[in-house]
């Protein structure tokens, strides 16, 4: 296996304006991992209780990922969210969250997930990212998620993990959190400054930027007229992103191919959104990835042409 | 005179986490004016009051823009507004609005102003567009601007203005409000339905927007790391913008000649955020609009490259 993902695996109660899921299957490690699939082989660890079905590991294991490391725990139950989003879907209101199997979680990667190349840190508490990321052989790339609560309570551990890594992604509203700079490219610079050689900055229906030593890129998102559930866009982009790094492992990791990998992981994600859940991404074609990739070029690229000004010599 | 911009032209007092102004040139038409006049003769429409200086007249008629229809009202006192910017400048607080002359105005344009090629409606009382509209002779682009106040009180004759203008610079707010539809595509679509070939969904810090019949495009804003003031940054997009079509009037307006607008948009509004009110646009040098245009093009492509996915056929 190339890629391993450690984050939450979850049953999630999803209401938007376009309806509702009482129980499904989410979590970030699911998203990342369905996304990451289409590019490499990926290894999912993650808690799950007794109640977690069959059907929902099957699901997890699309496309041939991995789901030994998925630890089934005896008498627990696996992690719950229940949200609720506004009028425009930019807003959402997390209104019960049951952590179930992951307290006291402690990961413990077979031999197999630890050989990974590519180690992807799903949103967890940090102190459990470090023990994933020394538990790893030698990845050749390694990213993290975080969220605002980590920032808060654990910046500290957050900020030793962000030293180890090779990419941080994560929200423009978390990018200035954890840097107390309101401006986005000075807190991207000084989390590059942490250590990582690559930032991204997450910016949901606007797209995400991309911020190395070498300089700046941004990718609006796909624009979409049937929206239906945000959830999980976040982890999908993460997945594709990564996804599509692993791909290359051993290229140069230049600005060229994290700029195709932003790409792929704005493709990926933006079909997420279009269904509940799981529900899209699970069941998509490699053919319509390609398809969404090429349209994404369509609608960023222009000409650049230059024209004659007022105020210069001749006019 | 190519291009004529109707609207406000004012003082502004301005606070932001980087310093203040306590009396500025402002006002839409004025921003408008300093960033269309690097592509064709502007002509300026709109009052002032007794309190206006010759300064900042001469401030307004930067690079050739003719200021002969800004009417100095006797007795009057020039549009003031008073505002202050957040932490993260992403939200700002009116503290005072005096509308001084615009009380009782009423657009009378000189034949000159009245035989635009281009016009600008900027964001002024919709029944003053419509007024301004009616007394130009034969423009072959107009272009409006509108607020969050009009679409609430006066969306009937906001909608009337858009039913005969061929282009609608508005927020991605503004877009939501308009049309009562979350989604911004569907919003832009609803707004095209209306008569207009263009809809630009500005997004502030995160670019802009634009979309046709044909297609979608949008562009990420400049990263910048020392924004100071955004005062009139949608406005010197719309310059810009509207700008860059005057001198292209003639050609046959498709995408790519308004995506290439779009980056001379984004390109002038990149600076003028770099200082306050138009201390920047007004000493702007036409090479550097060109180099910023070169680094927007260069920090929004990437290469189209096709990799094998999981689930093609032979993987």
């Amino acid at each position: 296996m190339s890629v391993t993902v450690v984050g939450s695996i979850a049953y999630d109660a999803v209401k938007t304006p376009f309806g509702e899921r009482e129980r499904m299957l989410g979590g970030a490690a699911t998203h990342f991992a369905l996304a990451a699939s289409f590019f490499d082989g990926v290894s999912v660890v993650g808690p799950v209780g007794e109640d977690f079905g069959d059907e929902e590991l099957a699901l997890l294991a699309t496309r041939g990922t991995d789901v030994s490391d998925v630890e089934r725990v005896e008498g627990g139950k696996t992690f719950f969210w229940k949200g609720e989003y506004g009028w425009d879907l930019n807003s959402r209101e997390t209104l019960d969250t049951q952590l179930g199997v992951f307290e006291g979680f402690q990961p413990k990667l077979s031999a197999q997930a630890r050989a990974c190349d590519v180690l992807f840190l799903a949103n967890i508490q940090p102190g459990l990212q470090l023990d994933v990321l020394d538990q790893c052989e030698a990845p050749r790339f390694t990213a993290l998620d975080s969220m605002n609560l980590w920032i808060e309570i654990a910046r500290e551990q957050l900020v030793a993990v962000i030293e180890r890594v090779d990419c941080v992604i994560l929200n423009d509203a978390e990018l200035r959190q954890l840097t107390g700079k309101p401006n986005l490219v000075t807190a991207a610079r000084e989390v590059l400054a942490m250590g990582p050689k690559v930032v991204v900055g997450k910016q949901g229906e606007y797209g995400a930027a991309l911020i190395t030593e070498d300089g700046f890129f941004a990718l609006p998102a796909y624009p979409l007229e049937n929206v239906i559930d945000p959830t999980g866009a976040g982890d999908t982009f993460a997945g594709g992103f990564v996804g599509y790094v692993a791909q290359h492992v051993g290229e140069p990791l230049d600005d060229g191919l994290l700029r195709r990998a932003m790409a792929y992981g704005t493709a990926v994600a933006s079909y997420n959104v279009e269904q509940f859940g799981t529900e899209r991404v699970a069941r998509l074609a490699p053919e319509e990835v390609h398809e969404r990739v090429a349209d994404i070029h369509a609608l960023t690229q222009f000409e650049h042409r230059p024209v004659a000004l007022v105020g210069e010599s001749g006019r």
